[in-house]
């Protein structure tokens, strides 16, 4: 069936595929394979005694109902915005592939979210049972769950990308005939610019659904946490996960619907973007510097697309490899049946730093195999890219491991008192921007200039681009590790309710601290290569801008810079055609606008925390209060009416800043123009970058310091210190749960939006804006 | 004497200034005479009583001896400084002049503090001895008080803008007769755009001194505020300025340097500084512009100078009526004996709305008289920077006035918990960054559009800068409304400390809290006027990178770009050469630290005030443990040694977070060239507005909150509402008193820096930066 489309596409002038880029769909049908044989084996283990079932049952269904509702709401936002994209496809105004291909997007995004949910919800009793008989019992079970959700999130990425690459290269141009219809671009000669400009604006789908993912289930499982907490832990003095706190399985659920499905969704999304971005960069790349490429002599057709193929097919067989290093990581986590900390981190640490190693020696030959000429700065990038977020996760470490000074200085205050404790664990986290940034800042630098970025721009993005495919490429095995620690954290949760031995709950204990540990590598990935794909969409927004103005007829209108027509024009073009500098008051009032959106935004997502946490608290308070049997633990609370509680004010309180996220880049772009939305960009990225690393770990510092004070230190639990610590373990819940990964996608959904609706922006005043369009005569 | 310059300059072709251009001078000098007569005003009043003027003398020698010390340690820097530039100006990297000027715009920024901190110090027992009588008599004492700080600011200002501007456009040439030494350009027939942009880099002296004051000011204040909270207040349960505490003395003096010697310095710079931007953006705008403003016919270099004397003139003209208004404000400010709280805020509302308004109106005649083309269009500009201070002003007083939800929500989760309540509060913070943006925004493309900014960016940015020159026209006035806030503040201490009725302590505390709401006002002028100035800044550091090109002797080298040579190059010119756009991973480099240094330097001026309070605590701990009579009220606690710790905290703690600012900007300079210096100036503005605004309104609101419960509110003063109320207020005071207002000076030092530093950067690789260099070939 391929090779005939293959020799169907070959009629209507198709080059063929590098053999390397068929890498991409084999590695998805693996990851898809052991994502498979990984959820066999996790649920051919037993969930344990009826008890540890029934509590299992408990949150399956409350994650359940969660999400069967959140998807209701998402489908709504869905089909509203299906439309739209409907209705400006009619009026010319934006791709027809757009909105079919937005659903596609949305539907996988949201498939590795159930899955991943599912699977954790599965697994938490049976890493449990696991863990009455060994450590590596619980390690095997816990960490295989999460691998199901790291394979899936990358397998069905990757289908989805070769998937439509293959149609809109071979199948569609089959089907069509004539250059005339609003698909004409796919029979031209060379339609590669834009099949790939196309297929970016498919992460739209993916960023849409992973907002609504990541804010709802944000705010509902910190809602049930923080309501727990303050009425459990701190009034009633019950111990945390105690089965007579009736909050108590919505704090469950909500690891499960916060930290594995909004994750999951959340990189799906990351890793999709940085693969398209980088293939649709090197397309362009090529284009624009044919004459080096090409050692000064014109190439023909088939040789211009067989280099742009070629750059096109590099970062998804490096994500390819990086899915088979994954599953090998997998394997290689094992541990002693008395495995100690330090031995369960460096399990873990094995399969994280072997999986990146692999990468780095395994890209090579892949490189030479495509026999691209600057295969060594592409190499050199890739390994600044794991430099990136190898050095963010280290500083996140560093920052909020109780290991280290940071957040042994929070504990140290908070023996002075919970205000010093708060000002210190603030400052710890605005510093904690430094390292990260700097880190960022010599990626951009390494991969942009070592790839020729001073000559060739796109080629010099392309680098960043393939920075943050190598960061990413070992997803599979991160999010694993990701995932796996609310698995582990749930797990303990069932062991405490189900009231099975001390010993078990060490363990699982255990293996939640480690989890800690991992996750805070994890997150490093997940933020720093959301900065550098940003920065790859930034250029790649200018491909849809192209595109946009060609469609809209404006190419005529436009001027010839040095020679160039729309077609020829370089990133450089674009900026001074829209004076995209920052000297036009558009672009500084873009910046302004994106810098407080980000505040705003946590604003937003913080107050909805307060008040779903507030309805919660009430909850609680009343059920103690009317059943005073509850707390004598003769009988049962309503744990369901807690999960709807949290479940109504999620969907309720997500609204609103999904709607800022989608409309400020509209907005902006119809009143100050492309060069508004760029500066909108930079601004959002900029200061939400360093806004989510500060909130991300303040919170992780002053949970670890409430952690480190419960070890026994400044008179341990309950003292004074103690209770300092708890009110900043609180304060840092929204922070580092809600908040902070939310503006991880308001920085991605922003870029999406205008790719988008790049083809409406130009549509006014060539995309100048309206404000451009009133003073400007 | 000028007249005689007048002639000789006339000699070497100058064009004589608009008679209007003379108000800038004479206001000086009014300002100047009703600081002294309003100073003579106060310190005829009685201090009272033996204790209270002892008390008062215990304050001034605190002030006195901080300040000595502070002035000690930046006398230092200043010779670094100066020895640098000196070096850089004898390597032909630095205009001669800077050098000097640089040391007289620190020595008035200096004086201004030193004059303004005496008044306040004065000022206060004679305050609190007035509202013994009267509620009027203490008004009129303080608010006097305040307006000698608001004068001499503008006065000193006024007068080294003028004299200076004097002294280079007449004196000099007169003296210097060869146009081959360094200093000639100002012997060359129009010297006007080089005149203005060196004037501009005087501010860096101003800056400099504001940064030490405000960091080092601010770190004093709050060390003792928290210091003497913790361990009076919460462990000792003794009341607020109680005499028996011994950080109450350092306390007072803390509002003194912080609050006002600070202040002073802060806003001299921002005041210069508008205004020395605007009349460099006014010639270079006219000189852009020539073709359009001499509607096609060529002008004659007299004509062409007059017309750029009548751009330069307006801002000056606009700030002289300025001070005239706002002597006039402290006159009609005037309270009934026995009048209320509202009456007193609208009397002194009647200050700032009416000085406004007189702006607003009398703007126009002198435009009128200036003969500007686009008068309409300035006036405005003028009106439009009003519109964003008082937007601005009023969104500040709704964010943290307990009369708006947003503070009484902040209460009522107090109610809960200590952390929700903080929770709320940074989502307030967070939030009202919102509405001050929107307002920038606003008032940036208003100003910029209607300037013509489309054709002319010079001219765009032209009207930007007067609508900072608007938005300050009236400091005299609102200063003064400030400075009176700590004025208040200090009489009530003062009637505290001195065991006067309670009736005066309760007159002193209704004249504090008119003073925070009109804090608040002034406080959004402040940062309003900091965004727009510094937006007028980044243009003008083009022009200093034009005349360091030119020093450098790179003329030739550069290309012409639409057949304009590099004296001719336009601002997009600039960008376009430099890439100064959004795709330049230099700009974006820059962006990102410029973002991340604004968090990072807050996180060290957190830091700072956490480490001197924790010293402070110690203190008063030690002095309660080891004499037991000080809790008796039998024996006097050492107040000196607590006012010792604060001051030798906060020279030990500001000189980091200060090398910090000077440091970043040639360090990006050097290695990413003017495009990464204009991001770094970019993302600095931008994320350190927001930061600013969310950590002042935040602290404010927490200020508030804590005052609302103590009014009766969930339970009133000793609630639990109370105490988790106390642990937002304590968190709140370094955001709100040293970090929020420091980065106000941040931005502004770091365009400074800039600008000093340009003709360095502009020698590393043509301003390119040392990266390009390597990686360029």
């Amino acid at each position: 069936m391929l090779s005939n489309l293959s020799a169907q596409g070959g009629e209507v002038g198709r080059a063929p595929l590098p053999t390397i880029w068929w890498l991409g769909p084999i590695a998805a049908v693996i990851a898809l394979f052991f994502a498979w044989r990984f959820y066999r084996q996790v649920m051919s283990k037993s969930e344990g005694t009826e008890r540890m079932t029934e509590i299992a049952q408990a949150i399956r269904e409350g994650a359940q109902a969660y999400l069967s509702r959140q998807y209701r709401v998402v489908a709504i936002v869905f089909a509203i915005l299906f439309l739209i994209f409907l209705i400006l496809s009619l009026l010319n105004l934006q791709n027809p592939i757009v909105p079919v291909a937005f659903l596609t997007g949305g539907f996988f995004s949201a498939l590795c979210g159930y899955i991943g949910m599912k699977t954790a919800t599965n697994a938490s009793a049976r890493t449990a049972h696991a863990a009455i008989t060994s450590l590596n019992g619980g390690l095997q079970v816990a960490l295989r769950a999460g691998a199901v959700m790291g394979l899936v999130v990358v397998g069905f990425a990757l289908l989805d990308i070769t998937a439509w690459f293959l149609i809109l290269y071979y199948l569609a141009p089959a089907v069509i005939t004539s250059s005339s219809s609003a698909f004409g671009f796919l029979v031209t000669g060379n339609p590669l610019v834009q099949i790939t400009a196309t297929m970016l604006s498919f992460g739209m789908g993916a960023s849409t659904f992973a907002l609504f993912a990541r804010v709802g289930g944000g705010i509902f499982t910190k809602a049930a946490d923080v309501g727990a907490d303050l009425v459990g832990k701190v009034e009633a003095g019950i111990p945390e996960d105690d089965p007579r706190n009736p909050a108590t399985v919505a704090d469950n659920v909500g690891d499960n619907v916060g930290d594995v499905a909004g994750m999951g969704a959340d990189l799906y999304e990351s890793y999709a973007g940085s693969i398209l971005a980088t293939s649709a960069l090197g397309v362009a790349a090529v284009a624009a510097g044919s004459a080096t490429l090409f050692a000064g002599s014109s190439p023909s057709l088939a040789e211009m697309m067989d280099l742009q193929l070629r750059y096109l097919a590099a970062p998804i067989a490096v994500a390819a490899i990086g899915v088979l290093l994954s599953i090998v990581g997998v394997y290689l986590v094992r541990a002693d049946e008395n495995a100690s900390q330090a031995q369960l981190i460096s399990a873990l640490g094995r399969g994280l730093y072997g999986s990146s190693i692999g990468i780095a020696i395994l890209s090579l030959p892949i490189l030479f195999i495509l026999d691209l000429s600057n295969m060594w700065a592409i190499w050199i990038s890739i390994l600044a890219g794991l430099f990136v977020g190898v050095i963010i996760g280290k500083s996140t470490e560093y920052y909020t491991s109780h290991a280290y000074n940071p957040t042994q200085s929070i504990a140290e205050q908070a023996s002075t008192s919970s205000a010093t404790s708060l000002i210190e664990g603030l400052a710890v986290g605005m510093e904690s921007t430094g390292a990260p940034v700097v880190a960022i800042v010599i990626g951009i630098a390494v991969s942009f200039y070592v790839m020729g970025g001073v000559t060739n721009v796109a080629m010099g993005l392309y680098g960043v681009g393939i920075a943050a495919v190598g960061m990413l490429s070992t997803l599979g095995f991160t999010l694993a590790t990701d995932a796996y620690g609310p698995i582990a954290d749930n797990a303990g949760g069932n062991a405490e309710m189900a009231g099975l031995g001390p010993e078990v709950r060490q363990r699982t204990d255990q293996l939640d601290a480690v989890g800690n540990t991992t996750a805070a590598i994890g997150k490093g990935f997940a933020i720093g290569s959301a900065a550098l794909t940003s920065l790859a969409l930034l250029a790649a927004y200018l491909e849809e801008i192209r595109l946009g103005l060609t469609l809209h007829g404006a190419a005529e209108e436009l001027p010839i810079i040095e020679g160039r027509a729309l077609a020829e024009w370089t990133m450089y073009d674009f900026m001074d055609h829209f004076q995209v500098n920052m000297l036009n008051p558009a672009v500084l009032i873009g910046v302004f606008l994106g810098s407080a959106t980000a505040f705003y935004f946590s604003s937003m997502t913080m107050r909805a925390v307060g008040r779903a946490a507030g309805d919660m608290v009430e909850e609680v308070r009343r059920q103690f209060r009317e059943t005073p049997g509850i707390l004598e633990g003769t009988v049962r609370p309503d744990y369901a009416r807690c999960v709807e509680i949290s479940t109504v004010g999620a969907q309720r309180e997500m609204i609103k800043p999904s709607v800022l996220a989608i409309l400020m880049p509209v907005l902006v772009g119809v009143l100050f123009g492309v060069a508004g939305v760029l500066g909108l960009l930079t601004g959002g990225l900029t200061a939400g970058f360093a806004l989510a690393v500060m909130m991300a770990n303040s919170g992780g510092a002053w949970d670890n310091a409430k952690k480190y004070i419960e070890d026994g230190r400044y008179g341990g639990k309950g003292s004074p210190a103690h209770k300092a610590a708890v009110i900043g373990d609180t304060v840092g819940d929204p922070f580092k749960d809600t908040s902070g990964p939310s503006l991880n996608i308001l920085i991605k959904l922003m870029s999406m939006v205008s790719i988008v609706f790049a083809a409406l922006i130009v549509a006014i005043n060539n995309g100048q804006g309206l404000v451009n369009l009133i003073f400007g005569g």
